[in-house]
């Protein structure tokens, strides 16, 4: 069982030379869905989180049900403007330009153990944000799991401070 | 139980004269989430879906979950530009100007049943939208499941074609 087989590859998506991983083909096939999940949900489980974290919108997809299936809380990040109550923000540099990402100020409990959930670790901006969003309101990242991972992008360089898996690699 | 002891309403967002509902309160607490989504789950068994689909960006914390839990595909419908394939699209009013939904064209197969899942049912719009998709895609939408329905707004008149269900009313 190859999770590859499930994942279709789209050439010069979001822009040429780009060739995106379309997880969708995954998403809708039930069996194969379940499997990931619960793949993730085994690694992650040793690691006996309270929160598990996930970065708006593709995150959802994967860190909510890891949280159903632990029976923990799952904690939304999220761009800016879409959390109602007070937020923390983190700024962080893209390649052309920065982004921000937020989180409830009262979201986590000082010393809660967090994972964070993501479909894809390419440079890691997103999810070292995450991270530094994370410490700023007094959580303790204690690890990081993605459905895929771009290993040539080198995101694990970026994210040494934390235990980091992927199920697949390209 | 009352899942409403655990939805925030935060005032004047996003904005004036909006009482909005904050979901990330029952998000963060495990057992609540759990509940929620088991409940969502027993509810739509019945239907017998093949699969579920669920609007960006909250529908994904509950639809998700819940496509993991029955063991059917999760399909989702996403903003302009989001879905790197091959697209159908769905165009509706708002209060001023409008929306375009995405999905992708080759997301469902023609006969399937489908039941679309979201956090909330305000004015219809976005889920009557995303059945008018599915039907283009040639799909059958057996039924609709939210967290929460904001009575007031009616969206149930809009949705008249299909069994609906909310797990709290305001």
């Amino acid at each position: 069982m190859d999770f590859r087989d499930h994942i279709r590859v789209i050439s010069d998506f979001p822009k040429e030379g780009i060739s995106y991983k379309d997880i969708t083909t995954l998403l809708k096939n039930g069996e194969m869905y379940q499997v990931a999940i619960n793949t993730l949900v085994e690694k992650i489980k040793p690691w006996r989180p309270d929160v598990i974290v996930g970065p708006e919108a593709r995150g959802f997809l994967f860190g909510a049900p890891v949280a159903y299936a632990l029976g923990v809380g799952f904690v939304p990040v999220r761009k800016p403007g879409k959390l109602p109550a007070k937020t923390i923000g983190e700024t962080y540099d893209l390649e052309y330009g920065f982004d921000t990402l937020e989180v409830h100020a009262d979201a986590i409990q000082a010393g809660e153990r967090i994972v964070v959930v993501d479909d894809l670790l390419a440079t890691g901006g997103t999810m070292l944000a995450t991270a530094n969003l994370m410490k700023k309101i007094g959580a303790d990242v204690i690890g990081m799991g993605f459905l895929i991972e771009l290993t040539v992008l080198n995101g694990r360089e970026k994210l040494m401070d934390y235990p980091v898996f992927s199920l697949v690699e390209y």
